[in-house]
């Protein structure tokens, strides 16, 4: 526990995890300036809006903080999967009453390359943090250069050997029970995710390097059980989701904190990997696994209209509703309070 | 945490997990001769086994032991989901010179009945504990009449509360992680099913009764972590399989000593009702999950003889191999030392 705090230089071992889609730099500040370790979701960022907020950030603290990309490669687009797409969603396309043709194609999520690092350099995180592996071994080893610390998550063994052989800093281990994107890169067959209970020891004793347990971690006691069970410290993402300081939707706030937070699925429908959110009307129409979504990315451009539409009604029919399966933690106060909460066990 | 001691009359808040098919009376009386709560796993006996295991325990303990029951309704045969599964079982039939017609059909897991009650009744068992839900309501008082505690498995959060309004004294909380058949009985919809590290705090909050911990629990930090969590004791399974007094047969403890003991998978193949195991040649080759296998148990008659020939050239392609996702904590040592070792920390 205390070699995580201080390879991280943080005072409570309490990592906030990056949630692209629900938060930006304020819920960042507000964890890191209370102790803990605050996360940027750089995914959904460009360039421009990347720098933006990292001059934010810098501005207003003087402490550790983490910036979170996706390491994927960015599929070719495949028109005969696009047209597939949306030839199952062309129902919900005369139902709004959208023009499919005025839809581009394209995806929403940005990978970890040269460029970004060009950005990052003027600022050098202290950490970053990859989901789906790591970025290519140059790309890797500029970034260390920089000093800055390595985490990434592991959803197997296997996964977790991997990244330490690699150099990572630190492994955080991704119990099935997290909401948003499994972080799964050495594989794609579900069936090997396993929860936290049974995933966080194994990595443990399997590893050299610190673990970092996440995944159905919601309140002191979850804490608590993570260190006792060899975590070095924890991340949480959903118990943040109703912090104000969270850009969390007003329908998407409304779903967590009704009794459908309580039926999550692992859906492909959003982004066309595996991630975990509230089961919804498209979860429940098409089956929340489809062969239908083309390949990461590029699920999100032919669904955006509709997700937009049936919004504007205050429906959440199609929208992203990332949960993880331990809502029980989620709570209307200041982030800082929250993480200070989190950490009262430690 | 003593709530579940003295309301079970045992000295250490640890449950072996009924586990039929690797264990007989020798492994629950050496967990109640522990301090812990051995159980007996009655769905694969029939009434003069029962009987015969029944009065071996009461011979060799004087303490609390449980009793374990399935209490779903044999469907009636299908000829046709018979021929279905039978037809995909084909190609193997072929395989290893198997005459299907020569397979009868019928399942191999009893349901509690009247007639099991029967011979319950001159035992009068301390603890029963059901599986899937919960006999009929006049069998169950007939049951309770003579001061049998009653517990039973939970999935979910209506199912714990469907259970708690039915008069059961404790609750056990099956997080995914755990091995062998998941309990649900309210729904058939596995995306509901959830890990332990979020199941067991959402129990907890949500009951009056204590709640037991099971589900990827393998050692005494992982019984710490889920007192810890709120839990009034743990259920372990796993742990046990390699214990010499369980009868784990010598396939089933190679792949548990095996690095493919880190890949298991819900499964219906064996008996019609997801259950989890090392993933094997049968899931590998026909998904894990299927729809060819007819209702629960009826898929087992016509997989037998394929797993007896398979078997008997040393493969385990079609064997049943009930593991949870924590095999860390299997030992081979004796069942009394590891219920120890479990409760080392409590």
């Amino acid at each position: 526990m205390s070699s995580l705090k201080q390879l991280l230089g943080i005072d409570l071992p309490i990592i906030q995890a990056p949630m692209a889609g629900v938060q930006g730099s304020a819920l960042t500040v507000a964890v890191s300036n209370a102790g803990g370790l605050g996360s940027l979701p750089a995914a959904m960022l460009d360039l421009t809006a990347l720098a933006g907020e990292l001059r934010t950030i810098t501005a207003q603290i003087n402490r550790p903080y983490n910036v979170n990309f996706f390491c994927h490669t960015t599929a070719a687009p495949d028109a005969m999967h696009e047209a597939r797409w949306r030839e199952v969603l062309a129902p919900y396309y005369t139902e709004f009453g959208i023009d499919p043709a005025t839809i581009s194609a394209g995806g929403s999520r940005m990978p970890f390359t040269d460029d970004v690092a060009d950005v990052l350099e003027a600022f050098r995180p202290p950490v970053l943090s990859f989901h789906f592996g790591l970025p290519a071994a140059s790309l890797l080893a500029r970034v260390k250069s920089w000093g800055s610390k390595i985490l990434s998550s592991a959803t197997t063994v296997e996964e977790a050997l991997w990244l330490e052989a690699r150099g990572v800093d630190a492994v955080i281990a991704q119990g099935l029970e997290a909401g948003g994107h499994r972080a799964l890169f050495l594989t794609s067959d579900l069936t090997t995710q396993v929860g936290t209970m049974a995933l966080l020891p194994q990595l443990v004793r399997a590893l050299r390097i610190p673990v970092i347990a996440s995944g159905g971690i919601a309140d002191a006691q979850g804490v608590r059980a993570a260190l006792t069970l060899g975590a070095a410290g924890v991340q949480a993402g959903t118990a943040y989701m109703l912090c104000p300081e969270a850009t969390t939707s007003p329908l998407h706030r409304a779903a967590l904190k009704s009794d459908r937070r309580r039926h999550t699925a692992l859906t492909n429908l959003i982004t066309g990997r595996p991630a975990r959110g509230i089961f919804n009307r498209l979860m429940r129409e098409l089956g929340p696994l489809n062969d239908a979504p083309p390949a990461f990315p590029m699920a999100t451009a032919a669904l955006a209209p509709l997700k937009a539409a049936a919004e504007k009604i205050g429906r959440d029919d199609f929208s992203t509703l990332w949960s993880g399966q331990n809502t029980s933690g989620c709570r209307e106060i200041p982030a800082a309070e929250l993480t200070r909460l989190l950490a009262v066990h430690t």
